[in-house]
């Protein structure tokens, strides 16, 4: 980061592909003009005072503290975007405001969730797991006696199959991050080992399937490998800390990660091991996977290799040509990310992204990249890579064996099909505005 | 875990340590009774289905889905306990229910706070943090400057420096791991490397402190090196994902992670380069650490290596003997942690626990250890070590170093001194009562 190279431009920030993209570790200590220059020499320490004025807060004794901590009054557009804002009698979407978080986690609050039956309102003491069927002796617990077992905590993304489902459409779909990518969001989980339970019920050889039921009114249900279940499914009790919240389970749900969200099944209150898959409604009507020329796909229970930036994003505006940083979130069901690549010319060239903190498989990784704006037109697109060796695939290739809709889509409820995982595309005009594009 | 040792105790877990702690591995499909068990055969079927009876939840649909995600209604005592709920004119604590909270992450809601003058109600818009003093040329930045840096992410612990006074009485004060311990809490940081301000700044080789300040009443001012400035210090604009919190700094905080937490400095507004220490009010009094004789340490940023259970812990009743799960949190100022020990006897024995998920370095690691209770009187103790070889001193040891009161503590909220790190020892009586204990 020290070299010099001997000539005037020593100091300037590596480029690595066109528009204006710098080299992930390029940056700071360069004359970056991000922030506001006050005066120097003797002049400094008046312009230093000057510029911190001491407003109201600083001036009066402050609020009282709570006993649980709120967000600030000024973020109060901080909020999920809802489907059924006034409970009608159907399923209720509510999405996370990616274009407005930052780091690897969804705080509890803002995590997607999707019901199919309103929300339950479930006491955690009438509440029952019973795990039966081709089991040697059929058990029952309670959310008292899961949290006697030694818990495991773990990192993981749950997305819905239909995230991002306004991709499908033929013209891209006027749609924040939040609205095209919000059916998906990464927690800390805490819970039993799925295996622990059903060794300690005794699974029959034979037993090939676990059919997840939950206790809503829907009795949404879902059948499991058990391959899957023993190899990281959780009964999860714990979200981010606390005990999960009634829109994500309440009191205790289904993990298997990097599988379909609606197979995290919440309210879990029956495992029945068989063996062959339930064939349920829900499997093998609302998420099947629908080819070009009718054909579906039996299951399709993997999250694949995805990426999205999330800032900048529609919904905001860039103010001035400059430095900004590219930012957004990576994952892949099948394990950790091993590599994002960031244009800002709509994929003519590539450069490498930073990847924040801990990486950690089949969960969030932020990524960064840090990007000189000359003010001109320009394509921001993210492509991601998992340890697998798989590439998130780009729309051309995608469409051409997924599909895409013969109109474009008008209404962003409409899930024409699901498992989009191809790239996001963000136009940026000349005026800063920014759109969503096909690249 | 599959071994046989050809007798018929060879599915018994493997005990590790006295008074009934198993090997952290030890466990599961070896006929634990934990859960309940249902009927076998023909019955089972029958005993399944009456086990989960569907409840009004089962039955109606449910309630509308928030914008924002709330705990359960179920979840009520699950708040932070208050040292000043109405806000009178006098410093404020909030302490972390860590007896109520699973995983490595607390919650922001749940994260502690204290404030000395309030909590202010900062406009992000009008509030400007400046970078001065030795520097060539001072800067302002803004919260909208600060997120067009590339930003970082880390897991970190912050910890009162006061956290565990109630530990320094000569005779166990009865209170819970909250009311001990409330006063640390781990979270997801995302902000700018501090380095990176500095290095924008154009810092003095001759500044060696830099000395942050808050925008709230109370000033309060802390002088950082500039060594750990460069080390790793952030200033944080994210908190588990979404914007600090107003009682933990918003709209921006100095992050010194494993340092005291009133280092990390709130509402940050003005970091200014010196060549000495300014022996501000904070450093000079309120958080000196006065020694046996009288004498004081200059400066104790550290937060040394420690470990407490979280459950079973006082507050908390056990039912009935049998399995238990002993869990709770280790961390350390210096590094990740290496090694939890775990004891039931008071010390006499010791057998290690497993250490959860990844290990994050000056972050929460969540520990975990079976245990089978014979019903009998139990004393529960947990000792950490970093990965740099420090131990978690045991409380002889400790007290006759750091000393403690003459007569017991009355007023939980005594802060007779700082930096307690040694052992917490959790007594369990016949009847299945938790006390806190000496041992």
């Amino acid at each position: 980061m020290k070299k010099s190279n001997g000539n005037a431009r020593s100091r300037a920030p590596e480029s690595v592909a066109g528009n204006g993209l710098l080299h992930r570790r390029a940056l700071l200590g360069r004359g970056i003009a991000i922030a506001g220059a006050l005066g120097t020499g003797a002049a400094a320490t008046g312009a230093a005072a000057e510029a911190v004025k001491d407003e109201a807060w600083s001036l009066e004794f402050g609020g009282i503290t709570p006993v649980l901590q709120t967000p600030s009054p000024f973020e109060k557009p901080v909020t999920r975007t809802l489907s059924n804002p006034n409970g009608e009698f159907r399923n209720s979407h509510a999405r996370t405001p990616h274009h407005l978080l930052g780091g690897a986690i969804t705080p509890n609050s803002h995590h997607f969730s999707i019901n199919h039956a309103g929300i339950p309102n479930i006491d955690p003491a009438k509440h029952k797991l019973v795990v039966h069927g081709m089991v040697r002796q059929p058990l029952e617990f309670s959310l008292e006696s899961l949290s006697r077992y030694p818990l495991v905590t773990r990192m993981a993304f749950v997305e819905c199959a239909g995230n991002s489902a306004p991709m499908f459409s033929n013209e891209p779909v006027q749609l924040t991050a939040q609205g095209l990518h919000g059916l998906v969001s990464c927690s800390e989980w805490t819970g039993v080992r799925l295996s622990t339970l059903l060794d300690e019920a005794g699974i029959d050889p034979k037993g090939k399937w676990v059919v997840a039921e939950g206790a809503d009114a829907h009795f949404l249900d879902r059948s499991i490998p058990v391959k899957k279940a023993y190899d990281d499914a959780l009964v999860a009790i714990y979200q981010n800390g606390e005990r999960l919240m009634p829109g994500n389970g309440y009191p205790m749900r289904l993990l298997v990660p990097g599988y379909q969200g609606n197979m995290n099944v919440k309210f879990l209150r029956r495992l029945k091991v068989v063996d062959q898959p339930a064939m349920t409604f829900f499997e093998s009507k609302t998420y099947s996977q629908i080819l070009p020329g009718g054909r579906t796909w039996r299951f399709h229970f993997l999250m694949e290799v995805k990426s999205f930036i999330t800032s900048p994003s529609m919904g905001q505006t860039l103010k001035a040509p400059g430095y900004h940083a590219i930012s957004g979130v990576a994952y892949s069901g099948t394990g950790r990310i091993s590599k994002v690549m960031v244009s800002a010319d709509g994929g003519k060239s590539w450069g490498e992204a930073a990847l924040q903190g801990p990486v950690h498989e089949k969960a969030f990784t932020r990524f960064v990249m840090p990007w000189k704006w000359d003010g001109g037109p320009a394509v921001l697109q993210s492509r991601a890579w998992d340890e697998a060796g798989n590439a998130q695939p780009l729309r051309a290739d995608f469409v051409a064996e997924r599909g895409q809709t013969k109109e474009p889509i008008t209404n962003p409820l409409a899930f024409p099909n699901q498992h989009y995982n191809s790239l996001t595309s963000w136009g940026i005009g000349a005026n800063g505005e920014i759109k969503h594009v096909y690249a």
